[in-house]
Parts: structure tokens; C-alpha cells; sequence
């Protein structure tokens, strides 16, 4: 007999597409309705061309309207925000946070636009304007009348307002490790392109995940007030950030994250990953996508023509009613359970086996 | 660690009301597929109290539409139309479905209503209409006009037409076992009252299911000429079936079928059968309910005024898109293997059981 788990993803594939849904145009509330109901995302091509943010948000507009306000930017060595990194020290995993820094946002796009042109210093720091905090109403207020408060049919299906609307503003570089939201999103391109791999909730048992002590990086204390020139002569000091080092926090709960890489599919493997079929899909400029609640999401970007990313997205909170919730820690707990089981050899029927 | 079927269980009940949804007035398609989308049933009082079948379904209208119409009628000797019986042989359950004869509607009609008057000759047969091939648009065309050719929330919402209308006209002492269907189902109660206990699909470790032999009900061969006369010495001959006897079909596939019945808790159980909370839900004259696919129900039934029941069920294709179908599945399956799994002591972490 198949094993459960493996019959389980089997089935879910022979059941639905191995592609993302493509709409023509924005679904109304009751076809976004039968989406939720599947749990299936979908993409609609064009859907925000109207918006005013799609026509003006260029870096001198977005430089006008939001240059001297102080904004939230996470730092990291080599784009990974919220990743896994291996300890030096021992080679255990640890989920780390980036070190976060307050900075004008002229600056913050500045340095975003040079990682394009090539004169980013050598080993330079990699920012990402990714707070995910509802930072569209708040830090980024200036900007939040370029773009709706709410995605309609989202609104009206779901019976809810956004909880948060989240700008996102980073270079090619930052990667967003394969992880879960507990919400309903609705992500829309803006400027420049993003690469979203996503593998349904039923195929946690190919993400291996592992319970992970949690770090930040910061910056090493020797370095902290050196500058230095870069390639082309500007003088970058990003305010004082020197190296970074991931620091583990002793007194951090451990978190559940996926170690898997759907694009390095042989490391990190379980029995189950080879089961995976990753549904890929490129949000271009004007596209929008549903990220259906608990769909794990891995997320690359490459800037447009002006050298940065730029993307908003709408959260909405998600039922935990219905069979939905309920079955996904059924999949972790027989999942978790099947890790822990010995390996004992198969009853044979009818006592061939024999006595002890 | 609690075992992954007693968490699900338990996790569902705590995340789910205990309790049947009471709606004020038919839902919207989005406000329905709201429902459809955590698979939850809901009632609403009332809902039909416009259709003509709810003010001209009497016995005599009914009488004068379909009197002389042959229709088919399911005859059981205890109401056990699609039942569990224990062979008398060896005591194996064979699931068992009823003998069906054809018979003019105003015949059968006499039958039911005899049952109220206490006339019914000792023994008596039970017969039930409950073809659920879409009997009222072919059988009962007649009466078709009487209700709506769809209900239009669930049309709208769930993007198709009903696949089936069944009109169902029994008296008190059928009853439908517990099973499950894999229909949307929108059932509305015409005449009399319909007392259902339904469990959702996640419970399906409670119900006992047993793979089991086919059977049906046929009159015992000596018999069949009989005819007798009751006690108002109304000449009665059943159209000529007497005794009936549960014959196995040895040719027939085996079927799952639930054993447990929520009504005797404590007979037939399975480890996870005391975790299961049935809803109860009582469906009145006028009332609507929509059972969702996949759960299971068990149905009895009270006579009206005129001492018979009568309701019309319409039934939509449900989907398997999503995860839904395919978790129901797991949930056999984990349970499938837990029943086979033989009882090794649990393996100590640490090596703590020493070696062979």
C-alpha cells in the first residue's frame, strides 16, 4: 500500500492543474469566492494598469513625494531577509532576521538603484523596503492614495477590509526564502518583475521543515563607523553599517521553516520532495496574484528600467473554519509522526510471521 | 503525543460551531459559497414557505396530479431502505437495499397514509419513494411545476444546474442509515419533518466504515401470491409481495458502508467514535437545508397532518478541486493504516530500550 502522505500529494496533483490559473480580468467577489474555496491561486495579467501608482511611480516622483521621510530598510549580507543561514561555528540552521536600519528613503532608493548600475561596493549590503506591516497606510502614507485601499472583490467576498497593505521596494538581489502567511494576499507588480515559486499546503511534507533557533544579523561592533568609497567615488557609509554577523538569540522560541529549496530540489530533501510540483509563475509590471492562505511561497525579482522593485500587496486575514485548517496539522502531525516511527518490519497476515 | 486522527478531530471541533447554521432568509450565491467553501451546512426556516408545492401538495392534489402514474416505490419490512442487516446465517452485515416494485401513485399513496390510522396489517411492509434519480422531473413530471426548476443561489454560485431533482413521499418509519453523498445538497421539506444527524467529513474515523457484501430485499417465492386483509378489512395485496428476506448479491462489488449509528454511541464504536459531536437539525414544513458534500447524515422521519412525508432534495455536482477531496482521502487512508498497524511499545528516544 502507497503510504498516506505520498497517496495525499498524488491525488492533489491528479486533481489540479500544474499550472497557475490566468484570468482575462479582475474576478468578480463570487469567482474569487470559488478560488478561496479551492485554495488555488491565480494570476490576472494587466489587472492594475489603471492604477495610478502603475504610471507614476518613478524614482524622481517616488524621490519627490518620499525623499526625506525616515523608512524602515532591512540589511542584509547577500539579499536573504528572513532565511536560513548556517552557523559558522557548529552548522546548525539558523532563521535570521535581517538587521534593520532607519534611513531617508532619497537614500534608502539610492542605494537600491546602484546595485543596478554596478557600483555597489564589492561585499556591499543588500536593502530591502519589505516591513510588512501595513507600511503603505503608515510609513509610506505619501503613497497610499496612488493605489486603492481595498481590492474590491476581495473585500466583498471575504467580507472584510485589507488588515494590511504592505509596499515592497528592493534590487535584484534580495530573495524571499520558501515560507507561509497566514493570510489571504493579493500581490500586485508595480515596477520590475518577480519570480514566485508556490507549493500548496498539502506538500508540507516536502519542504522539511525543522524547528530553527532564531538570529538577526548585526553589524560586527569593530566596523561599525567605517566608510568607504565605492568603485565610481561616492562616498557610502550606509549610516554606519559595517560587516554583518548572524547572531543566534538565545531567548527566541524555535520556529518552524522550511529548509527545502525548490530550486536546488536534491539538498535538504524528505522522503516526500520529489512528490513536489512546484507551480512557477513571473508577475511582470500591472499583474496581479492571488496567494491563496498557507501556500508556500519562494520569491525572486529582477528590478525594471529604472533599477529598483517595487510591489504592493493586500493581506487579508484568512478562515480558519471549515475542514481546511484542521487538515493541514492532520498533514504535520501524521507527517511528524511517520519522522518519529521506528522502522519496524510489515505485520505479514494470518501470523507467518510466527510467536515470539 | 496525542494521535494525528483524535488531534484532527478534536482541532476541527474547536475551530467549528456545534451547532447547524440558522440563516433569516436564502442566501446570496456568494453569501452560499461562503458555506460551500468551509463545506458547512446551514438551515433556513422558512425558505420555501412561497412554493406552490408548499400550498397544493395536499393528498388530494397529489391524488388527482399522479393517481394513476406507476411510480417506483422501495419496500422494506422495517424501513430500512439502504440499510445494514446481519445475515441470519452467520451474522455478517450485508448492506442491503430494498426490494422496488412499480405501482400506481394513488396505491401507494393509500399505503403510507395507512400507517398513520394505525391500519397497516401487523407486519406490514414499509414502502418509501426515494428513487433519487431525478424521479420529479420523469416519474413525478406532473408535480414538477410545483417547485423551482433550480435554486438560484446554488445555480449561480456553483456555476451549473441541478444535476438531479428527487422527490421523496414516506411516512414515519423509514428512515435513511448513515451515509454520505458526493452532492451539494439543497433539501427542502414539503410536508412533515425530518429529523437529521450529520457528521462532517473529518469524522469519518467515528463511523466505523466496513467494506461489505450486497444485498436486497426480494419476497420469499411461497409468498408472493399472498393477499390478506387488514383489520378495516381493506382488501391489501401489495401487488403481490408477501414476506421479504435479505438476499446476498454474490456477485456485487463490496462497499464501504458506515456501521456506527450516533443515535447507539456505544455499539459498533471505533477508538475516535466518542470524539465525534453530531448536529442535530429538525427540518419543518417549509424549511430549506443544505448539506454539504461529502458529509455523512442519517435521516428519520414524522408524518404530517395527512400522514405522510414529503420533501424534494436538489442535488449539484460537487467539485474535487482543491484540497478538500483529496484530504478526505488521507483521512481514510491514515485510518485505513492505523487499523492494520500492530501494537509495537512505542521506541524510546536515546536508546533507553537497549539493543536486540
Amino acid at each position: 500500500m502507497t503510504d498516506p502522505l505520498t497517496n495525499l500529494i498524488n491525488t492533489y496533483h491528479e486533481l489540479n492543474a500544474a499550472v497557475v490559473d490566468e484570468l482575462d480580468e479582475q474576478p468578480s467577489a463570487l469567482e474569487f469566492m470559488r478560488h478561496v474555496a479551492k485554495n488555488r491561486p491565480f494570476i490576472v495579467r494587466w489587472a492594475i494598469r489603471e492604477w495610478p501608482a502603475c504610471r507614476k511611480w518613478d524614482a524622481a516622483y517616488l524621490r519627490q513625494v518620499m525623499g526625506r521621510e525616515e523608512v524602515k530598510v532591512a540589511i542584509t549580507p547577500l539579499g536573504n531577509a528572513d532565511a536560513v543561514v548556517e552557523s559558522k561555528a557548529d552548522g546548525t540552521l539558523v532563521f535570521v532576521e535581517p538587521h534593520e536600519i532607519f534611513e531617508p528613503f532619497g537614500q534608502f532608493l539610492d542605494s537600491v538603484q546602484r546595485s543596478l548600475s554596478g557600483t555597489t561596493l564589492t561585499g556591499g549590503h543588500v536593502k530591502y523596503a519589505q516591513t510588512q506591516n501595513d507600511n503603505l497606510r503608515h510609513e509610506y502614507a505619501n503613497l497610499s492614495h496612488d493605489v486603492p485601499t481595498d481590492i474590491p472583490f476581495a473585500r466583498i467576498a471575504l467580507g472584510q477590509k485589507a488588515d494590511a497593505i504592505n509596499l515592497w521596494i528592493g534590487d535584484d538581489r534580495s530573495t524571499t526564502a520558501l515560507h507561509k502567511d497566514n493570510y489571504e494576499n493579493i500581490y500586485c507588480q508595480i515596477r520590475g518583475e518577480k519570480d514566485f515559486v508556490l507549493l500548496s499546503p498539502v506538500e508540507m511534507p516536502c519542504v522539511n521543515e525543522q524547528m530553527m533557533a532564531r538570529g538577526r544579523y548585526v553589524p560586527v561592533p569593530s566596523a561599525a563607523t567605517a566608510t568607504s568609497t565605492s568603485d565610481d567615488g561616492y562616498k557610502h557609509d550606509d549610516r554606519g553599517v559595517g560587516e554583518l554577523e548572524a547572531q543566534l538569540d538565545t531567548g527566541a522560541e524555535r520556529v518552524p521553516v522550511a529548509t527545502w529549496d525548490p530550486d536546488e530540489p536534491e539538498k535538504r530533501t524528505t522522503t516526500w520532495s520529489h512528490l513536489a510540483k512546484p507551480l512557477r509563475v513571473t508577475l511582470r509590471e500591472g499583474d496581479m496574484l492571488y496567494l491563496p492562505c498557507f501556500w508556500y511561497h519562494k520569491v525572486s525579482q529582477r528590478v525594471g528600467d529604472e533599477g529598483f522593485v517595487c510591489a504592493v500587496n493586500y493581506w487579508y486575514d484568512c478562515s480558519f473554519e471549515g475542514e481546511s485548517f484542521a487538515s493541514h496539522g492532520f498533514v504535520r502531525d501524521v507527517y511528524l509522526a511517520e519522522q518519529r516511527r521506528p522502522e519496524y518490519p510489515e505485520l505479514k497476515v494470518g501470523g507467518e510471521t510466527g510467536g515470539g
